[in-house]
């Protein structure tokens, strides 16, 4: 594929600045971007790149004088950027139509239009599937499982029985969804498990990355809202509601029951106890241990995690502990000194 | 199913507190029970719910006047509730006896009576599996692998060659039993990898959680005794020894060759290094990083892991730490000031 | 297999103390060894279990006039031990040459000499795979993929389009190798995913433990180099780049475009921020937090991490600080009293 710079600023809603008759024939990140390709900077910290990228034009939020070839300027240039990769590439899946003659599909499934079954898939008894779904090579597909139209099953994904998936929702490989909730009941020295019986409920537009752990609900919906977007190797226990367009980080763990808000943001490996509430626009930072509910609106760090101004600061004082512990010995040296003399 | 409230008090070994003659139609957590069903109250976080339940009936360890329905008391409201849902829902599994048409099953295997081996099971040579095992669509059981009587096995599952599962085992998806330790003899600045000959024994009555990774041992055994309940994501190196009724919380991490008593709990995301041991009944928290071996009887926290009680004083202290420099600052300028007027 | 002490020493390189006519049966650790057992000291932990092991005869380093058997001194005792564990057991995979009947071959797949593929491996379109390749059970590799000579992938992972692995690079069970990069553009609140139409690159003897997650560059390649071991668990993100001999232990997490240098080491559940470099030879403590780039040759801990020594003495200081508030409180009584005397 071949396009001039300007239509291509035009396609994805660029103010061209430069030469827009030069042609582009790809697209690629600053680091790696080759003569033809265009590239996007939206992170500073990619700034010192600009000299030398190979990249024949930058789409950014403002012209920089100094920038020394053709540039779009749009406010949200990774934005404009994921407009123009869709336009070269498209959708990355080439799947075929059609239901693979080694698949298994039980009784009283309910197919749409234009699915797509790759081999060895295994469908349990009155599953419903919506159209336009794919659904790759070895998932397995439990009974009474309900998917929605053009959801994206990938390999070896494992759904149990009864779960719901909305429209669109993405699922990477080795997820397992609606595993049973980590639940006994103590008696003496033995544990007793306590039975599943609810299940998992993932809204429309969720996208779940891969080995993925999601727990069913011990009685209930363990329930994720649509537009919440899930990293690789994530837990996510019994009966835990995310909330719409929240975000949770790779190797993140939610304990049972708790609540995620809306807008949150939970950052890499944070891990957050049983039944607290973590309110809409929170941001939970990396590796953070979260022992209580968070209020909405409030950035938290650290383990347990405290509000992340406060963490910061105490993190700063800390720095200063060990010319603390100097100056106070030297104190009591200069007091020693003043009763020593006083004494006389 | 429909039983009086009175039946079911008996049935589950609690007092009856009101009218026994409603009737009860399901059970539920105490947030989403509606009309019809037994709830319970375990956890004291959730007593505010038990004005607005829409539960019929609520099973609690202690009557409480303010209670304005029907109470089943037993001093263990969670097991009761555990025998409640048996009652109402019995095995969630309505798996099919037999074996699968499109299964591997490779020479010399001993398949005990009632087997279920769910689509495309793979089987290896010289396997052992007891009566009643139910191994789900998809799962590898490799050569000379040995299971009990009445395992479960969920979909997807990897269980490598000469690994032992006791009776009623349950692996849930995406979990892999005996994938080799990470060993590596270093010769310069090359790494060999060492052969790991050893294999896992799993004892009866193991519960193993979902995408979870447990090594074999390089020679010798991985040993997850009787009773030991684990959580998913979680890493198990080679050579480690879990003892019974232990419990293993979500995505914790036990490097090679440590050994954990009996009783003890690990908290979500704690991490142990290798070679150390963990007494009885001992209790890590989570996050926790363990540098060392833990007495039994003991609560740790924090990183490196101390004493529990230790570990919140110093905590508490930490808080302090701001306001403490600005006593010394001040501390010292009283001392600057005496001093200067001895000179005087 | 029986053998000599005597020739086992000549075999393994090493030294011969004591009787070498004693026969050797097996090989096993220091604690698990029985009579006829070639046992091995590397680490001083395990020194201990020199009285007691049954082992007939240890690899050890140095002699020790007290060790009352036969030793084999060898400088670098688990390498030594590692030949002999070969020597017994050779390779542990019985796999057998071939293509499984029910394996599916899309087309265009070239297959070098002498490949073992497993039940219901599934291969998409143009697939390349190298001779004496080992694809067990279940195993998914997608269109485009090229694998080298001698690679053994396990069962039920996952090989995603166009990634390309080296010569005998090992991938253990339930791993994903080119699983999309969690990249999303906001626009308002909500979330648009960005393809990602780079891929994975695998260098020679590279091994990958099981449930790993690897993800695909946005653009570009994600690229673990020549020699690099990754253990269980680990979370990989995209475009992240790890230079040879490097090693990732279990459950590490590292953000999108971060770069590893040569032979680091990142120990269990450390976690890196995206955009930062690590240089060679660092070391990066187990659950360490890296917030900022590391120089090379350093070792970091704590978060956020800092330089190790630097944090084991704040982690000193810290111990102090109970105390410390103590004696601040002292001080200001001793200066209240010096106040009031002058007041006087």
């Amino acid at each position: 594929m071949k396009i001039t710079l300007r239509e291509l600023a035009e396609l994805i809603d660029g103010e061209l600045v430069g030469d827009g008759d030069i042609e582009i024939t790809g697209v690629a990140g600053i680091k790696e971007a080759r003569k033809g390709d265009l590239t996007f900077l939206a992170n500073p910290k990619y700034e010192a790149w600009l000299e030398t990228t190979k990249a024949s034009a930058v789409i950014m939020d403002k012209t920089n004088g100094s920038v020394d070839r053709p540039v779009i300027v749009n406010s949200n240039p990774y934005y404009a950027f994921l407009k123009a990769v869709k336009m070269f590439h498209g959708s990355r899946l080439d799947t075929e139509e059609g239901i693979h003659p080694t698949c298994l599909i039980a009784e009283g499934a309910e197919l749409g239009e234009g699915v797509s079954f790759g081999p060895n898939v295994v469908v349990g008894k009155n599953v419903s599937i919506g159209s336009g779904c794919v659904v790759m090579a070895g998932a397995y597909i439990g009974p009474g499982v309900k998917i929605g139209a053009d959801a994206l099953i990938y390999p070896n994904v494992t759904i149990r029985e009864n779960n719901v998936l909305g429209d669109r929702v993405i699922v990477h490989s080795g997820t397992v969804i609606g595993s049973d909730g980590f639940g006994y009941a103590k008696d003496g020295d033995e544990y007793h498990k306590i039975p599943h019986v609810g299940n998992v409920v993932i809204e429309e537009d969720v996208e779940i990355g891969s080995n993925v752990a999601i727990d069913r609900a011990t009685t209930g919906t363990t329930l994720i809202k649509r537009g919440v977007k899930i990293d690789n190797l994530v837990h996510i226990a019994h009966n835990v509601v995310i909330d719409t367009n929240s975000i949770v980080l790779a190797q993140v763990g939610i304990a049972g029951s708790t609540e995620i808000g809306k807008n949150v943001i939970l950052a890499g490996q944070a891990g957050l106890v049983a039944h607290i509430k973590i309110g809409d626009n929170a941001r939970v930072g990396s590796q953070a241990g979260v022992t209580k509910s968070v209020p909405a609106d409030t950035a938290v760090s650290g383990y347990p995690a405290a509000e992340h101004s406060g963490a910061k600061r105490l993190h700063a004082s800390l720095q200063r502990l060990p010319d603390l512990l100097k100056r106070v010995k030297e104190l009591e040296k200069r007091i020693d000194e003043f009763e020593k003399e006083k004494g006389k």
